[in-house]
C-alpha cells in the first residue's frame, strides 16, 4: 500500500484503475537493412495491427460520441487501405531502408503535399496522415500509444497537469477522478474537477512517477490522500465512504427548488459562475438564484480575431434569456495576466498578474471595450443585466469605465435602439486598494462583488499558480476576513449589495463567516450551489454572530479554520 | 527647440551636451579580395588609428582613475604591437580574404586558445584580445565605438536604460544628468540619480530616438521636461534656475548637524537606506540619525557562491562600528523577485514579484538564513543593531523567523560568544496582509518598518517596473494613506515604533501627511535627508493635524496631491 498526499481540490471518494497520460517516445534510428522481405513483413504486420485497432476505436467512438467523431476513424482506415501509400513505403524499403524510416519519408512527402494546398479540406488530410503514420510507427516500434477516446472502463486520470485541449478528448462518463503532479486549488484541473463533480488531488509532485498504469487507486478528495494498492480492509472502508457520499448527494436534491435561507430566516442569494452561454444550464439545473459572474473573456479566446458586436450581443442575449429575469452579472473583459489573446500582440511582462490587464487594457484600448459595452447594452432588454468592471484599483478607473458605458448608452438611445433603464453598474473588489477604500466605491457603484481568488493573491503577495508559495493562498487569513468585512459594511452603509464570486464563496469553512458578515450573494461553480444552500439552511446567522467576534480576534488562518471546524460545521 | 516629457525622478536642473549610449553595429560580409596590397594597407591604417586612440585613452584613464585602470590599456597596446598577431592576420589576407574576416578569424583563434587554458590570467588575455579586435574592426568599418571612460567634459547621458554594469564605467565627475527611454520612479536609473544627486528623467519612451549625439540638452528634474536645442532665452532661464537650485542646496547645509524636529517641537528620526558598508559615509555626511534600512542582499550578489558567516560578520560589524551606537536596522536577505542569485539555481517563476523570495526563501533554505543570523548576532555587540525580516505576510512567518534568531542566539551563548542583549527584532510591512493586521504583528514585533515600494505595488496590484501600469504606482492613493495610518496606530497602541523605508518617506508631498500620522522614523537615500529635515523643521505637526481629516476624506491620489500642494507645501 502506497500513500501520496496532495492538495484536495474537489470532494468525494473515487476508486478506479489509474490511467496515466504520457507522451510516447517514438524516436528511431535511420538504418540500412539487408533482409528486404523481413522488413516488408514488419510493415505489413504494423498495417494489420493498426487496422484492427482503428476498427475497434471507430466502434467505440460511434457508440460514445456518435457518427461525426467516428467518421474521423473511417477516414484513417481509408488511408491504411490505400495501395498507393503502402506501395510508396515498400519502394523505400526496397531501396534498403528500415521500415520506420521508409514510413516516415513517405508520410512526410504526403503531408507536405497536402499542406501546401490552399484548401482547408486537404490540410485536414495532412493531419489524418500524420495520425495514421504515428499509429503505424508505434506498432513498428512496439510502443503503445494512448487513445484517450478508447477509455471505456472507469479510470482515474494521472497526469503531470491537465490542459484544456487534453480534457476535451476525455469521455467524462468513465473519468472518476484526477490526480496531477502540479497545480493548486484554482488551477484548471481543480476547476474542471469541481465542474465535473468528481474528486481530484493536485500538486502531488510525484504522482506520475509513483503511480503505475492500471494500478487500483483510491482518491480521497476531502483529505487530499491518494492510496495505491490498498489492502482489502482499506478498500472496503473507502467503498463504504463512497457509498455514503453518494447518499449525501442524493439528499442534496431536495434543496434544488428551495429558497436560499438560513435556519433563522436570513435570506441570501446563491448564484453561479459561468464562462460560456452553455454553462447556464448547469446553474439552472443546480437551482442557482442567478448568475453572479459571467466571465466574458472566453468569448475572446481560442480564435483569430476579436469577436464583433453581433456575436457578443447574441451570447449575452442567450444568457439573459435563459436566466428568465433572474439577476445576471456580466463581468467585462478580463484578459492579460495568465489569459492571453495572441491576436492582440501584447508585450511580454515580467509580472503579468501585476500588469496590463482587464480594465487597464480596456480603458486603454477603448474600441475593444466600447464594442463589448454596446453589445451588453443592446442585450440588456432581454433580462436582468448587471454590468461589473474587473480589476478596479482607483476611483478614477471606475468613473471612467462607467462614463464610457453611459456614453455608449446615450449613442444607442439616439440611434433608437432600446436599452434597459435598470442596469446596475458594479465592480469587482479584487485588488487590495479597492477593498481598503470600499466606502468610497460604494458611493459610486450599484454593487460590489468580491473576487477572492485575486484579492487573496494580491493581499498576501503570492501567485496562486506558483506551487512554491501556494501555501500563502490563505482564504482564512485574518487580513482577508477583515477586508471582506470592510467591504460588506461599507456597501451596506451606502445601501448597496455585496456579492462574492471567488472560490471562497463556496468554501464550507468560509460560508458561516460570510453569512455572519451578511454577505448578500454567494456565487460559485454550479455543483457547489446545492451544498452551499444546504449548509446555510442548517446555520443560524444569529448564533454564528456570537462567534464572529472571537473569529475576528484570531491571528492566523489555521486558527480560524480550526475554530470554524470545531464550532460552526454541523 | 524640441521638448520631450518623462517622469521626473531626481530633482535639479542640468545643462550639458547629450551623450547617447548605443551598441555599435560591427557586422560585415566575408568576401574574397583581389588587391591584396590595398587590403593590407587598410589593415595597417586600422592598427595605426587604434594605437593612437588607445594611447589617448590610457592617458585619460591614468589621470582620472589611476595606474591600475590605465594598465589595461597598456596591455591592449602590447597586443597591437605584437608582430606575430599582425603577421597572422596578413597571412589570411594573402589567402585572398578581406581584412575584416582575416582579423576576425585570427582573433577568434587566439581567443579560443586562451580561453581553453585553465588559468584565470590567460582567460583575461582572451578578453583583452576581444576588446582590441573590436576596436580594430570599428576602424576597418569606419564606425566609432564609444569609450565611456573617455568622457571628459560635462555630459547628460541618454540611454534606453542604465544597467548597473554600465554605470560602473561612467566617471561621475562629468555626468550631469540622465535621460532614459524606460523606467519609473523606483527603477535602477532613478535610484542611482538620486544617490548621485543629479537630475534625471526616465520613461521618456523616445529620448534615444529624438536626441542627437552631442546636442545641447536641458533637464528639468522637477517637471520631468527635457529640452533640446533651446533658444538663448530658455537657456538663460534654466541657467538661472540651476544657480538658484545650487544656492538652495548650500542653504540645506545648516541642517546637517541639527536635530530632526518639526516647527512645533515634535521629534522624528531621519535615517538612511544603504546597500553596502561603503554607503554609510554618505548617510553620516548627510547627518542621518541612523540607518533605517541596510539591504543585505548586495552581499550576496555579483559573486559565484554564498557569502560565508565571516564575510557577513565583517560587513555588519563595519556598518555598526561606523554608526557609533546610532540605530542600525539590518534587513535580512531579500532575494528572489527581480533580484536573482544565479548560484542558487531557483526555478523560473511566472510572477516573480508574487513568488518565492525574501523570508519565504529564508524559512525554506534555513542554512542560508541561519548563517546570516549568526553573523548578525556576532556583530551585534559593535553597535545598536535592530534586525528586520522582509516580506512577512503571516504571523506564523514572523514567529518562525524570530524563533530561528533566538535559536542561533542561544547556540552562540552556549559557545561563549558574546551577543548583545538589546537587539530589537522587527519586520517590514510591505505586503497588504501585514498592514491590515498590523495590530497583531505589533504585539509580537519590537518595531514595524513600512516598505512603501512593495506595499504600493501589491496594494494596487501594479508592477512598478512595468511602464504600462506605472501610473498605478500611487503613493498618495487613499488606500495607501489609510494602510499607513492603520500600521502607525496599531504600533503605537502597542507601544512600538514605526519607520518607513520606501521612497515615500523622502517624498515632499507625503512628508506632511506622515508627520501628522506620527510616523517615528523616516528612512531614505542619503541625499534626501537634509531636504526632509529642512521640510519638517518648517512644518507644524499640530497645524497639519487639522488638515489630516480633510486629506483622509479625499477619494483619489490626484486630489491628495493637489490638496497637499495647495495647503501644506511651504
Amino acid at each position: 500500500m502506497l500513500e501520496i498526499n496532495g492538495i484536495a481540490v474537489s470532494n468525494g471518494i473515487a476508486v478506479a484503475k489509474a490511467y496515466c497520460l504520457k507522451e510516447p517516445d517514438l524516436s528511431f534510428e535511420k538504418v540500412k537493412v539487408t533482409d528486404i522481405d523481413a522488413e516488408k513483413s514488419r510493415l505489413k504486420e504494423a498495417f494489420k495491427k493498426a487496422k484492427l485497432e482503428l476498427e475497434e476505436i471507430r466502434e467505440i467512438a460511434l457508440r460514445k460520441f456518435g457518427e461525426e467523431k467516428a467518421a474521423i476513424f473511417s477516414a484513417h482506415l481509408l488511408i491504411l487501405g490505400d495501395p498507393e501509400i503502402l506501395g510508396a513505403i515498400e519502394a523505400k524499403i526496397e531501396d534498403g531502408w528500415n521500415a520506420e524510416f521508409a514510413l516516415q519519408e513517405t508520410s512526410n512527402m504526403y503531408i507536405e503535399m497536402f499542406e501546401v494546398m490552399d484548401n482547408e479540406y486537404m490540410q485536414e488530410r495532412a493531419a489524418d496522415i500524420r495520425d495514421v503514420s504515428t499509429r503505424l510507427l508505434s506498432h513498428l516500434l512496439g510502443i503503445e500509444i494512448q487513445d484517450y477516446s478508447r477509455i471505456s472502463t472507469d479510470v482515474i486520470i494521472v497526469a503531470e497537469d491537465l490542459t484544456p485541449s487534453l480534457t476535451a478528448q476525455l469521455d467524462k462518463t468513465y473519468v472518476k477522478g484526477f490526480i496531477t503532479d502540479i497545480g493548486g486549488r484554482t488551477s484548471h484541473s481543480a476547476i474542471l474537477a469541481r465542474t465535473m463533480e468528481i474528486p481530484a488531488i493536485v500538486g502531488t509532485k510525484t504522482a506520475t512517477r509513483d503511480i503505475v498504469q492500471g494500478a487500483p487507486v483510491i482518491i480521497d478528495g476531502t483529505s487530499g490522500k491518494v492510496i495505491m494498492n490498498a489492502t482489502e480492509e482499506v478498500l472496503n472502508e473507502y467503498m463504504e465512504k463512497q457509498k455514503k457520499s453518494e447518499e449525501e448527494r442524493q439528499l442534496l436534491e431536495q434543496y434544488r427548488f428551495l429558497e436560499s435561507v438560513s435556519a433563522d430566516g436570513h435570506h441570501v442569494e446563491i448564484a453561479g459562475n459561468i464562462g460560456k452561454p452553455e454553462d447556464v444550464e448547469m446553474i439552472i439545473e443546480n437551482g442557482g438564484d442567478g448568475i453572479g459572474l459571467f466571465r466574458t473573456e472566453f468569448l475572446y479566446m481560442d480564435r483569430q480575431e476579436l469577436p464583433n458586436e453581433e456575436e457578443q450581443f447574441t451570447a449575452y442575449k442567450t444568457v439573459l434569456e435563459k436566466m428568465q429575469g433572474k439577476p445576471t452579472v456580466v463581468r467585462t473583459l478580463d484578459i492579460g495576466g495568465d489569459k492571453i489573446l495572441p491576436y492582440l500582440k501584447l508585450d511580454h511582462e515580467m509580472n503579468p498578474f501585476l500588469g496590463y490587464r482587464a480594465i487597464r487594457l480596456c480603458l486603454d484600448k477603448q474600441d475593444i471595450f466600447r464594442t463589448q459595452l454596446r453589445a451588453l447594452l443592446r442585450a440588456s432588454i432581454y433580462g436582468n443585466l448587471k454590468v461589473m468592471f474587473p480589476m478596479i484599483a482607483t476611483v478614477e478607473e471606475f468613473r471612467e469605465a462607467k462614463a464610457l458605458l453611459l456614453e455608449e448608452k446615450q449613442k444607442l438611445v439616439v440611434e433608437g435602439i432600446p436599452v434597459s433603464e435598470t442596469i446596475e453598474v458594479g465592480m469587482m473588489v479584487e485588488i487590495p486598494s479597492a477593498a481598503v477604500i470600499a466606502d468610497l466605491f460604494a458611493q459610486e457603484a450599484d454593487f460590489l462583488s468580491i473576487g477572492t481568488n485575486d484579492l487573496i493573491q494580491y493581499t498576501l503577495a503570492a501567485d496562486r499558480m506558483n506551487e512554491k508559495v501556494s501555501y500563502l493562498y490563505q482564504p482564512y487569513h485574518p487580513a482577508i476576513i477583515r477586508l471582506v468585512k470592510t467591504v460588506i459594511e461599507a456597501a451596506h452603509q451606502n445601501g448597496k449589495w455585496v456579492g462574492m464570486c471567488g472560490e471562497m464563496a463556496g468554501d464550507e469553512i468560509a460560508i458561516p463567516i460570510l453569512l455572519a458578515l451578511e454577505l448578500d450573494e454567494f456565487s460559485m461553480s454550479g455543483p457547489s450551489i446545492l451544498n452551499t444552500r444546504a449548509q446555510i439552511a442548517k446555520l443560524s446567522k444569529t448564533e454564528i454572530a456570537v462567534h464572529l467576534e472571537q473569529i475576528l480576534s484570531l491571528t492566523t488562518a489555521n486558527e480560524v479554520e480550526a475554530y470554524v471546524k470545531k464550532n460552526l460545521l454541523k
